[in-house]
């Protein structure tokens, strides 16, 4: 038995998501299909969290027992051979057995990308959300601080999630503007469903005026999802990076 | 009479390139179905040049008669609340009923992207040719400069065009790496069908020891499509600059 541990790289706009499902192509299932080829093995993929339909990673770890003694460089290559396009297998390397690529998380950081100009950006469709109106990063910064540290974040969670325990910690949360792109960046111990999508709805709620920012920590203690903003589009929203 | 001219950017990833065809869809033609919904004239728009399908443009330039009244600043407005996603207009004006959006070009550059790595970027995938042995970035830029000048580029046209005189001037001909990102750029008062598709695919036979460096300025004096390499695919090319 090894267990084996998989650095990828993927652009999800295809995808309904990391997590196999019945109804659309999952980047799990993919997977699962191409080691399948390699291997023969039905192998069972613990993937470091879930992706919504249509979120990039451009670093997702992920890891799944084989008895197939395939040596990891020569795997690395047969699974980019016979992956589409859109998914790339960065590393590949064997790790001790008791290694889970969810439990072992202690960071996990993602961005979201809004361009944010009065005309649109045809090469930045994709992966940003287009936002017409001026942004002011500083004052989406300022409010974006309101999200650090440990705090229950149940309002920003959707509906449909099974989870109980809503507190989390965020150790980063910061919003920064490069010319036309608007960047918001937040890391944490993890997060809850859609909770990033919510943040950036609920700084975009604060653009808009209708959320006061110096209300915002008022709100986030409410615990409502009714009291924040609207959830921003995936396209956006792209893992950056994950510790272990 | 009033005379437009409009610069657009756009991602050609679905078109069948600038000009009209009867199969598929094209930039001309969605842009001139838009003008009609706005000022309800048939115009007929000139490009600065053609594109081949699949090949993008950060920047061209295209002009047009209409008899409507509608103000420049509004009529970007609408044509870019009515475009899809992938066309911009980033400027509109009314210039001199002489001018002429390819004949008076006096300079387009190109460029062509390669994302050279062992191992694919699924964020790299629309605009860039992925070629996965190492390049010498040094052995091409010199290459290329075999390109540059006053020649008959009659070998760098694909068959079908019914262009008589082959001689262009080509100013510029580098091949820079950024990281993992081959640049190929050129620059010349005018293109022939295919002509840096055939320049890239030139540039690829000498990497690939098919072509010897030192036998190039030879073979373009041959004035032979056969002696010269393959036509490079269409997604990594963009026109970048056009002057008049």
């Amino acid at each position: 038995m090894r267990n084996i541990l998989l650095k990828l790289c993927f652009n999800g706009t295809k995808y309904c998501g990391w997590q196999i499902q019945k109804n659309g192509t999952s980047v799990q299932g993919v997977l699962k299909e191409t080691i399948f080829k390699i291997t023969a093995e039905q192998a069972n993929i613990i993937g470091c969290g879930r992706t919504d339909a249509g979120v990039s990673a451009k670093e997702y770890f992920c890891n799944f027992i084989i008895e197939n003694e395939i040596e990891c460089a020569k795997l690395l290559k047969a699974l980019n051979a016979l992956l589409p396009k859109d998914i790339a297998v960065l590393e590949c390397s064997e790790v001790d057995l008791s290694f889970h690529a969810r439990y072992n998380v202690k960071k996990k950081e993602y961005i979201y990308q809004i361009y944010n100009s009065d005309i649109r950006n045809p090469f930045y469709e994709e992966l940003y959300l287009y936002y017409p109106f001026h942004l002011d990063e500083k004052l989406l910064n300022e409010a974006a601080r309101c999200f650090k540290g440990t705090k229950d974040f149940k309002g920003f969670m959707s509906s449909g999630s099974a989870i109980k325990d809503t507190v989390r910690t965020v150790f980063e949360a910061s919003v920064e503007r490069d010319e036309k792109v608007i960047t918001f960046t937040v890391s944490a111990d993890g997060f809850l469903y859609n909770m990033v999508r919510i943040f950036v709805g609920t700084l975009l709620f604060i653009a808009q005026g209708k959320i006061k920012a110096e209300n915002l920590n008022e709100l986030i203690e409410k615990k409502e999802r009714k009291c924040l903003g609207a959830t921003a589009p995936p396209n956006g929203l792209l893992l950056n990076r994950v510790e272990y």
